[in-house]
């Protein structure tokens, strides 16, 4: 290869790398010195590289700082593959909206009434930074180290004591540490279903659910669930007539959307049901420590029969909603042999979870802060949920009904005839608003008049409802001309 | 329910706790208006809870400081449930070895020659610590935030960029941040690959290959590899015309276990046979930037062709072998469709990555840090590998062959017939020595006289390849005598 030929081959390559907008206006190019090292090139090649790309009008050579990506090059590219995806093109289809939700989640510029997760000043930001630090410092190797599954010991002993208290008895070894509550649904799932399976869930349910359901190739079948009192087990009995479902999932405890609690009596009902039918249960129990009261709410597992021959019970939870969302901190807690194949499909799917996070929320548990910030956090979503009832009631039009949960931080909200949840998510999201649209909480149709709202995120709600209201009063009275 | 009933539930809900290891000795119970609050009694019932724990000689009250565990009931409970799995029962079943594998891996008090984990002497632990504490102290937000899929964006930017620098031409949305490169490997399998669907995979091949595989329900087709230039794409071209195979996946950069480097030519051919055969590629590209000359390694895919008709060509990197294990920081790359469905699929299997680990890696490849810290570890890998091939040729016994890797930490060691490496791996862990016995390495026979030693762990290991020479040579004389 001729020395011109390898010194355009150089400048081609950054060329691209700035025209395709990788490398930002005033971006430093790599020094001669070591362009040289890395292409292995004379000193003469790779000033002409960087000659090049000066006549291509790319970079500019500055004093002392060599060469940087020109401004005017860069806004130039810049404008087309950097930016964000605009979420321009309203879109009804499931799998398009829930990509835009999750846009409109990630985006800090939003309100964010849409994603499921309290307010930043719920957490206790001053604590967390304070513990993580003192944790590098005194065991500076957690960088350095792996977790491998089950996880941390001491955390885990930690989570045992506490489902214990709510009157799940649960060994050690029985909790599997995952990277949040999503991890742990999808290892319940790949563990319990094969491609093909039904799988029941309740309807409306967390999208989460259907997309993770959907992600290990069962057939869903959906059962009408209770807003106040969960799923009632007769449906699945009903259920299990037409088809062989191998496993059902719920959200017993203020459950995801509606909020609802299910009695102790109807948790007994299902146990003996899932005992009857053989069908394991996965119980996403993130919002059971959330109860505005205090009270502790026994998990559904709980109720099960324990024996080689029962049916799989396994629960999911997550410190998600309480602690430190950016740690990804969760557990799925099963029995015997099958602590052992989650286990083994934890190893087989990420290999180990993050060291740091699980320290952090072991050292919370021992010290009882964690129990302090349970507190704090149950009184705010008591406030946010009343307070935001408040705020639909006066702002909505009329007509609107809205769910009344008594634990957590959701509000599940129909809006009357004429309006419509995912048109008014669109319209939302240009005013600055993220909102769920109801769609997302089935895969049929059925609840394109409903949105849920975020009552853990009173900081930052301001006058959104007000917005939202007029937005929907509008959309009703258009709707009903 | 009487109030004697109510105190023995309680007293037994604590005695349980207890026996089963889950309080430890010395520990403290709530205290007791705690416990009036928590169970909703009278100060005397929780009393009477207490006492009757006295009474069973499970704890004892100490002035001041309220009820603790008492010792010796710790002690007699804590023997049976609370200890680690001995490794006292050596099997060569596949998966009861890869777990006592992976708990001698997660056993601190071993020599880790067994591990793929370089030494923690040889991470910037400090510096990891101090970009980590500033992250903390400049973005508090970051524990209480998410990092939804594709994950951080300054990142993904950093690692498109180091790929077109080994002339792989990838954009920022191509890049998706995964939990490790295990997580990167897992979902690229599950995007590929359905139930029952021919998978290849060179042998012998890095075990969680073969999990992985396995987990997502594959049909796993073995094809000799080369220690010295990868899978022979001939093999592929074979083997497809007695299967209908989906997907391989190569480790064609300092391979796992051999550590062979595929000749550019050779990958050229792959690129040719993959594009004929309709094919699918994974790429596990872990240890392609760690040649211990420094010389940039083109990845396999980058020499496939691009369209929309082309099968798939993805590449599974992350930063666990050369900057902080404990951060779980993988990635995976893939073009077009199949980035939005790993993407997708990412969303429903763990949701989103923990924020700072991300942050941290960023600071780290923008600063130049990286690049000294790769320049570091490279030198010490070079020295690693030449001082235990030294060792292993002074110490083993005569007919052992080693491999000769020119990038990467790991060793491929061939014993002489008369050999075991499953009992000489029983034997190590006996003697605080962690190796990985080659039968892990494939599903089938083949590679007994096997094992996998890590030449990244030279602080530790002081005699301890003495120590397994010793064990081997015993071996050679029984098994020939």
């Amino acid at each position: 290869m001729s020395r011109n030929a390898r010194y355009e081959l150089i400048a081609a390559h950054y060329a691209r790398n700035i025209q395709d907008g990788l490398l930002y206006a005033g971006e430093r190019l790599p020094s001669l010195r070591t362009l040289c090292r890395r292409e292995s090139v004379s000193l003469m090649t790779a000033l002409a590289a960087y000659r090049r790309l000066e006549q291509l009008g790319l970079v500019e050579a500055q004093e002392r700082s060599g060469y940087r990506v020109r401004d005017q090059a860069a806004a130039q590219v810049l404008r087309s593959p950097m930016r964000r995806p605009r979420l321009a093109q309203p879109s009804r289809k499931r799998e398009v909206l829930a990509d835009q939700m999750l846009a409109a989640v990630a985006d800090p510029s939003l309100v964010p009434l849409g994603m499921g997760v309290p307010s930043r000043t719920l957490f206790p930001l001053q604590e967390l930074r304070r513990v993580s630090t003192k944790l590098l410092r005194t065991k500076p190797e957690l960088w350095a180290s792996y977790s491998p599954p089950p996880g941390d010991r001491a955390l885990r002993r930690l989570i045992a004591l506490r489902l214990r208290d709510r009157g799940l008895q649960v060994g050690v070894d029985e909790v599997l540490l995952t990277a949040g509550a999503m991890e742990a649904l999808s290892l319940a799932l790949r563990v319990l279903v094969r491609p093909g399976d039904a799988v029941a869930v309740e309807c409306p349910t967390f999208f989460g659910i259907l997309d993770a359901a959907r992600g290990v190739g069962a057939r869903v079948i959906e059962l009408p669930t209770d807003a106040k009192s969960g799923l009632d087990p007769a449906h699945l009995d009903a259920a299990c007539r037409q088809h062989s479902i191998r496993a059902v999932v719920l959200v017993p405890s203020f459950g995801n959307p509606s909020g609802g609690l299910m009695p102790d009596e109807r948790k007994q009902r299902w146990a003996t049901l899932l005992h009857k039918q053989g069908v394991g249960v996965i119980e996403d129990d993130l919002y059971g420590e959330l109860a505005h009261d205090g009270r502790a709410v026994a998990p559904l597992v709980s109720f099960s029969r324990e024996g080689s021959g029962e049916p799989p019970a396994l629960l999911v939870g997550s410190f998600s909603k309480t602690l430190l969302p950016g740690g990804r901190v969760g557990y799925v807690v099963a029995r015997g042999s099958w602590a052992e194949k989650l286990k083994r499909l934890k190893q087989s799917t990420s290999l180990a979870n993050v060291t740091l996070p699980e320290q952090v929320v072991a050292t919370f548990l021992s010290s009882g802060t964690y129990q302090r910030q349970l507190r704090k956090m149950r009184s705010a979503f008591a406030d946010g949920v009343a307070t935001l009832r408040g705020e639909i009631a006066e702002h909505f039009p009329s007509g609107t009904k809205v769910s009344h949960p008594r634990g957590g931080f959701l509000l599940w909200v129909e809006l009357p005839p004429g309006c419509d949840g995912v048109s008014l998510f669109h319209a939302a999201i240009a005013r600055g608003i993220s909102i769920a649209p109801g769609s997302l909480f089935t895969l049929g149709p059925g609840f394109e008049r409903f949105i849920r709202l975020n009552a853990g995120a009173a900081v930052e709600r301001k006058d959104s409802i007000a917005t939202l209201g007029k937005l929907a009063r509008r959309q009703q009275a258009s709707g009903n001309a």
